[in-house]
């Protein structure tokens, strides 16, 4: 019987081996083809066309694992595909539309390696726009193993332009590099700035959404979706300057990920497209994540908002109370018998000014850092109980404060910051959020600056990965929205999650104020820090001359007024800040109304041109009315920006005013030279708006009734 | 000005040099003499005498810091001594007695590292039963600093008798090894057993607490108390067989403690005494720590329960409840889908069958094991969502047995097994303590069985203490009584926590059916385990053939049934355990009513006779009646304890029942010999009760009305 059956099995195999080991996939429309096949060796393979142009040439699937010679390498017989077809069009609670179309042909490949018996299963999706794929372990015997390495491979088919930053486990806060692939390496220290946490990974390794475009312009972007309860991935360059392979965050152990099946890791994302606005159009990221699992959503809104912040970024004012003593200890430190340092912003009176300009303006809410005990030490010192969430410094008074706020209908901010403590704020998180819905805050900006805790784990490793997705559910149990700082970068939860309304995870604004960022970063940020989901960038910066906000202070924010408010449409985000003082708002009022009138919600929205490193253009119907708003973004080159209104409701007048670059504008000697004018349109009309070097433009478009 | 200042402050630091650089600091009895002095190399250095006899000789104190050559080794000044004296009694909330005597004299050495300017002070207690000191760092600009280690000397006069385990970062379940100082390298790798997560730390470290005794009959006692926000401490013998330095235990970096101005260490300890029981008797531990932080302590109660237990320890039944599938996902796998072992112990019908038996036989509580979802995998897989510590199996009735046991006067005790993931813990502590309140559990034994997560981390490394003392702190909000199993050996917290009602920290008797324990186990754990607070040590194992209870497993224990009823009073604990199965007992219930009589909370103790190793005889007076108890626990050799019963109240009638070895009674081949025979008493008559090898006994003195 035994014998019977082994010759069954076998025939079945050697059958099955001729017939079927490689596979092909198509997208919906035909364009992509991606054909699975497993090598001499039984190592997993796939590669991707797209329009007859190979995308990614033969690469490699597995895992390395640890202290398990045999891996998860090769020796593998695929013993099944499963087809099939997928098509649903979803509503975001909120998003660049209101509309989601997720269409896929899917293509399930099992595996079995021979000599273990262990099950790996392939998962590919190919849409329109590209491919996705994970790994999956079915429940099995083999339950338990940890990752060495994943050995994903991406390879390129030439040496294409990457616009890119390098690899780091603690912090993705770079400015981009625009470089060919075989440059990287030499490029690669240069590309180091200083973060108050960082662990380069090598040099060659990048972050992703990795952004490239190909000599015969095709635009390529990688990343991954759903990364839950896993380390994140970078890609490492190979030698051939071609092939990029996975490599993930390790543990503080060097482990990369310890897995239990049945699991499904990340997908791996490719957004391939002929236009560069064909990757900001995709949705891959968010389809390739679970619908939401929030069931009642009401509570989560889109919001524009100020805050006690620029003003101690540009060093001017203070986060702490005090400088009187080097450490102190929570619970134990009398901040009443300490003397107050006198530039202490976060205080009752100066927040309350605040609130009287977000209401005089329509702002949402107002975010105050600094509002809690023990900041004199809060980052640098590996501090465990940094914070406890709950105990305002002498001079803010809560109560006072939540009334306040309440009388005039703004809704105040709450900051978290955590300074990478992990646990503690995990030991405080739900008193923390207790105390917010007593106060009736309903969002948090979280921090995690500054090395992590448990020491030795990274920003972006499985265990503090963790730490965030706890963050963010616990918050969803307290209807609470999150936008997480110094986060790993996002990855399209927030569909499954809508109350993760941002994230900074990359170089926001304030850099501008740490000595500045390359003039074109906005440029590129939509290519590569967004696709993975909205970003707290911070945008509105009105004085690029800090020296004027802080004497000490000698940056220059490379951009023009102008860009800061195309930013508004371009960078998408259903949290917006603006983020300059209201002293040098109220400068330049005409301008801030654009600010003041663009939404946070969108119904469409249409990617008019756009180029990485160049510029990007973008217009979008507000979710709630007629009006359209249209933003740009400008790299170094000045430009005219020529744009078609063909997105207008046919038959509809509109009023479009524009806030533009002056001719003479430049973001580094000019940056504040705009000019504000009318113009009636129609779907008919044609637009043409310079743009200055570091320039941009924002348009508000409103229907004539 | 600047000058002037400067040669004020030199003349006073040479006049102060030559002046005071040593102190001596004497006993409240004058028996003890400490001697603090700072070596040429500014060095501080201590040595203690007893009656003239040095205990320790010259023995330096320090740290070597992390990134900081200078560290805190040398180049001290002292500034100042400040001396007080101290006395109080207090009152524990339980206790070996009502009353507790704290008196000492105290000196305060204020150091200063002359070339740092850092401020370093050594805090010296001097008792009439040894000797307290702790490093203390007052508010200073050097608030921050990573200890590489703790360099404090405990320098040995001799080549003494030693009882130890070796030393180890992740376990405390080793067999004591009796041997000289100078035998414990080449005995060390021997006295090392399997655990399910151990690192043993070198040849030549042990743990503490480490009891000695000198060639001139000196008993010496080394641990530490007030063990809190620091790693615990191991013991390295030096070179010369002479000199302990303390090794504290690394976390998963190799760092020792992060510490931040203003703390205070650990207390390290040296008690010593003329004759073994002054050991046992000593209060030094607990008198080191605070007083208690828990105002209302009326829900604190002193318990003796039974458990479902006992049954899975041996193999007979099992923790988990299905045996088909490999690895469980808390939430996900559907257990009622699954086929039910047929061993699952913790099922409703048979748990009530325990409340019957403790209700029957006047026990407060039922402890069940293995009522929650999770045990299939629970240990062995670095898993972090293990347990979530609210959801039960399908055949436990959380609800049903709540009003069983309550209807028949009976608590449930809970069961949190965390497998060592403390963050999954700390994650779910609140639900779980609620689920407890919600059930009316007033008291939790928790176990840290497997390698602890974060993964690299130690049970007793500072992180991982912390855990413990969260768990502790968090539960006194719940009003919730601790007994933590795999924990760090407790160092008198207990004052200060009253609810650490019990701790395991060592080898219990759940070995004996592992294996076995050496016969003389519980002749020693009284002089080092003990040492630091109570052991859920559960005794009362009335068969030692553990086959009996299991065929499959052939341990045996290695104790006489009458030495398990001495247990309860000799191994001192306000928690005790009837361990053996119900129907155990029914074989011998004329035995088991000691075990039914004996109180676990007592008013007086008296310390009869002791030598480690060989035997203790214990008496103790109840707190809640005039009845006393004695308990023996005797050593592999047979003999006769002779004791004088002076310590009952003088003029008083006694009925004394003593359960003893019979005379044929040997641990190994005739265990379940006993005698039991009653005696009319009084505060002049002698008692003289056989010990077999293994053996030990119980004696109840009730008061004739």
């Amino acid at each position: 019987m035994k014998n019977f059956k082994y010759v069954i099995a076998a025939l079945m195999y050697f059958a099955f081996a001729k017939a079927s080991q490689a596979q092909t996939l198509k997208s919906p429309n035909g364009d992509f083809e991606m054909q699975f096949d497993l090598s001499q060796e039984g190592t997993p393979q796939y590669q991707l066309t797209f329009n007859g142009k190979t995308v990614i040439a033969q690469s490699s699937l597995g895992f390395d694992l640890k202290n398990d010679e045999k891996s998860l390498k090769n020796d593998f017989e695929a013993t099944g595909f499963d087809n099939s077809t997928f098509d649903e069009t979803w509503e975001p609670v909120w998003g660049e539309e209101s509309k989601v179309r997720n269409h896929y042909n899917e293509m399930l490949v099992s595996l079995n390696q021979k000599a273990t018996d262990r099950k790996m299963n392939l998962r590919f999706r190919l849409f329109d726009d590209g491919l996705g794929f994970r790994y999956e372990f079915p429940k099995q015997e083999f339950s338990y193993f940890v990752i060495e390495e994943e050995l994903t491979q991406f390879t390129m088919t030439g040496d294409h332009k990457a616009f890119w930053i390098a690899g780091d486990f603690d912090t993705q806060e770079y400015d981009y590099t625009t470089s060919k692939l075989s440059e990287i390496r030499k490029l690669h220290a240069g590309a180091i700035g200083d973060n108050a946490s960082q662990t380069p990974i090598s040099p060659d390794g990048v972050q992703t959404a990795l952004m490239m475009k190909t000599a015969d312009g095709l635009y390529i972007n990688l990343h991954e979706a759903a990364l839950i309860d896993y380390s994140a991935m970078h890609l490492k360059l190979g030698e051939d300057n071609r092939t990029f392979q996975s490599w993930l965050t390790p543990d503080n152990n060097g482990d990369k990920g310890y897995m239990q099946s049945p699991l499904s890791t990340p997908w791996r994302t490719i957004i391939v497209g002929d236009e560069a606005t064909d990757i900001l159009a995709s949705r891959m990221t968010y389809n390739l994540n679970e619908p939401s699992k929030i069931e009642d959503t009401s509570w989560i809104k889109p919001t524009k908002y100020i805050g006690v912040w620029w003003e101690m970024i540009t060093g001017r004012s203070s986060w702490d109370y005090t400088d009187e003593i080097p450490a102190i200890q929570l619970g134990k430190t009398d901040y009443t018998e300490l003397k107050p340092n006198g530039t202490h912003a976060a205080n009752t009176d100066h927040v309350k000014e605040y609130i009287d300009f977000a209401a005089l303006h329509g702002f949402d809410g107002v975010l105050v850092e600094g509002w809690n005990q023990g900041w004199e030490d809060w980052f640098g010192h590996s501090k465990d109980y940094v914070f406890d969430f709950v105990t305002p410094y002498p001079d803010f008074d809560v109560e006072g404060i939540h009334e306040y706020a309440k009388s005039k209908g703004v809704k105040m901010i709450m900051h978290h910051e955590t300074s990478g403590s992990t646990r503690n704020y995990e030991r405080h998180l739900d008193t923390a959020f207790q105390f917010m819905n007593k106060y009736d805050y309903d969002a948090v900006k979280t921090g995690y600056v500054g090395n992590v805790l448990p020491r030795g784990e990274h920003h972006y490793s499985q265990w503090i990965n963790n730490h965030y997705q706890y963050v963010v559910e616990k918050a969803a149990d307290y209807e609470i929205m999150i936008n997480a700082h110094e986060a790993v970068r996002p990855t399209g939860i927030a569909r499954t999650w809508p109350n993760m309304i941002g994230n900074e995870s990359a170089r926001g604004t304030e850099f501008q104020a740490f000595g500045g960022s390359k003039p074109n970063h906005t440029t590129i940020l939509p290519f590569t820090r967004l696709i993975g989901g909205p970003m707290d960038y911070t945008p509105g910066i009105f004085e690029m001359d800090i020296s004027k906000v802080n004497p000490e202070n000698n940056s220059h924010g490379n951009f023009t007024l102008a860009n800061q408010l195309g930013l508004y449409v371009t960078m998408y985000s259903p949290l917006q800040m603006a983020a300059d003082l209201p002293e040098n708002y109220n400068r330049f009022l005409d301008a801030f109304q654009f600010i003041k009138d663009v939404p946070v919600d969108w119904e469409i929205s249409k990617y008019l041109e756009a180029e990485p490193g160049e510029y990007i253009t973008i217009a979008r119907k507000d979710k709630n009315s007629s009006s359209w708003f249209v933003g740009n973004s400008n790299g170094t080159t000045p430009r005219t920006s020529q744009m078609s209104l063909d997105f207008l409701e046919k038959g509809k007048k509109y009023m479009a005013t524009i806030y533009a670059d002056a001719k003479n504008a430049h973001y580094k000697d000019n940056p504040q030279a705009y000019k504000i004018s009318t113009k009636k349109v129609t779907s008919k009309s044609k637009l043409d708006v310079f743009t200055a070097p570091g320039g941009g433009f924002g348009i508000s478009i409103v229907e004539i009734q």
